[in-house]
């Protein structure tokens, strides 16, 4: 069977039969337009796409892992801004030969991502494509905080770090080597572990800056040091390597701080937050903001990549 | 130039730029995720999307023509449900060898389209792809109004029409077989002229249904009937044939009202209201609302294609 066969609107009545939808879903997909509650007088929104040969493949990921990424990029985001997510939107772009069977789990993990933190998929558009593209939006709601934006950052804030960083990009090499285990590091790879609480968490604790880790830690800092004028020190010592991921670095060659420093797609959140401010649950220290620019890793220019540009 | 030599970071900095944000626009560009005013405490939310080779072509519209299509396709959503647009966030998949240019020139499209209603392109995401694809998400405040659902048509309703239909179809068919005149129609099937205002204002007027015609009126008019449970005739002599479309329909072998009753693209409106209601300025009267189910015009079963769909 392809999603030609089925037709557009066969597609779209499979996909939504298997969607359920949170208390913020006011309207969900059927009409012109979804209505989704906006409490706080204000939405959060963030787009993120992911692209077939780019950003997955369909012989290392499963459709629902594929659907839990792409919910988890774009949900990181709004956890990134202190919000909480309420809602997603879905473009799915297709061959038309495709097995329906794909769109319908990627729909599964979009929904079990969503609802994790009780949101819920209620809209979308489908297309054919030669390249098979899913660009997400979510929304989120603020629930009367300011949002925490990348600029805030002051010299002397303690920087911290919510979530592990480094096991997917451990994973994306392990895989694109052609092996398959350790299964721990593919599967971080496969579906982030987001830890959304920590976002809301961290604004209610006077979190100063904060971004989502999708480019590689370093990267990720630097533009919170450029967008605050200010220098970010990260403490190496800060950042265990787990046994797995020493293992697997060993066994392929790799340091894997540059795993841990330069790997995106865990979808951590870093912070920064006034000296003295007891860290919320899940926060850990990790670094130190000083007057200056750029990111430094023990005081020095750390070596080899940085994070990722999705042209080159 | 191309993309991938400026960058996907050097692109987003030429892309925002180029920018301008209306009112609702709390927090553009530059963070994680933006901020949007939601007065009402909802949040109207489409999501739409163009594909090259299947909704346009590089060689028939410009980069600033496909802007205006993506986001009056996206906001003609939002005024369908009777809210008012405020946002658009969009990801843009393009091949690495794309010229710079056409983003920037996509993004002032994109935001010319946008301040006609006073929203701005407040967010979005670009990627590497070999197909080049344009996923667009709409944002819209209902103003304490309840959203105009497709399924609230009722037998003695009016069936009315606000914008053209048929035109963007022509100006299709007229590129489809080499020409690049009547400008007019090849126009209108580049830049669809939204009636974005008859939005709200049917809301306001009391309309029971409200569809954006998007696939062809017969077959968002069949969308509502089946939505409503309900049957909707037209009335053939409603639909005038304006000079250049009878003119090209006959210089090409076309009956001009499949392009007006089937054809899809020129984002006007269709609503029902209670009967004895006066019509909204921009609406105009063009069938009725009957009991039983799908859509007939003057009383029987229409030849020829009833619409779109994306796979077939």
């Amino acid at each position: 069977m392809t999603v030609a066969g089925v037709g557009e609107f066969g597609l779209i009545d499979r996909v939504t039969a298997r969607l359920s939808y949170g208390e913020s879903c006011l309207l969900g997909p059927g009409d012109d337009a979804a209505v989704v509650a906006a409490p706080d007088r204000r939405v959060v929104a963030s787009t993120d796409v992911l692209v077939e040969g780019r950003h997955f493949r369909r012989d290392w990921s499963g459709a629902r892992d594929v659907g839990h990424r792409a919910a988890a990029a774009n949900l990181a985001d709004i956890a990134a801004m202190g919000a909480t997510p309420t809602a997603l939107l879905v473009a799915l772009c297709m061959p038309a030969e495709l097995d329906p069977a794909w769109a319908e789990e990627l729909a599964d993990g979009l929904g079990a991502e969503a609802a994790l933190v009780g949101a819920s998929v209620v809209g979308g558009d489908m297309s054919a494509s030669p390249t098979l593209t899913v660009a997400v939006t979510a929304l989120g709601d603020l629930a009367g905080r300011a949002p925490v934006v990348r600029s805030g950052a002051r010299p002397g804030d303690v920087v911290a770090l919510a979530g592990r960083t480094g096991w997917a990009a451990a994973g994306y090499t392990v895989l694109s080597r052609g092996f398959r285990t350790p299964r721990l590091l593919v599967e971080a790879f496969r579906r982030p572990e987001v830890p959304y609480a920590a976002g809301p968490a961290a604004a209610e604790a006077g979190a100063t800056a904060m971004i989502d880790v999708s480019d590689g830690l370093l990267a990720d800092l630097g533009h919170v040091a450029t967008a605050s004028g200010v220098a970010i020190d990260l403490t190496r010592d800060a950042f265990e390597v787990p046994r797995q991921m020493r293992d697997a670095a060993q066994a392929l060659g790799v340091d894997p701080y540059s795993w841990i420093l330069a790997g995106g797609d865990d979808h951590a959140l870093a912070a920064t937050f006034p000296d003295g401010v007891a860290l919320p649950a899940g926060w850990r220290p990790v670094g130190r903001v000083g007057a200056g620019a750029g990111v430094t890793v023990d005081g020095a220019e750390p070596e080899g990549p940085r994070g990722w540009d999705h042209f080159r």
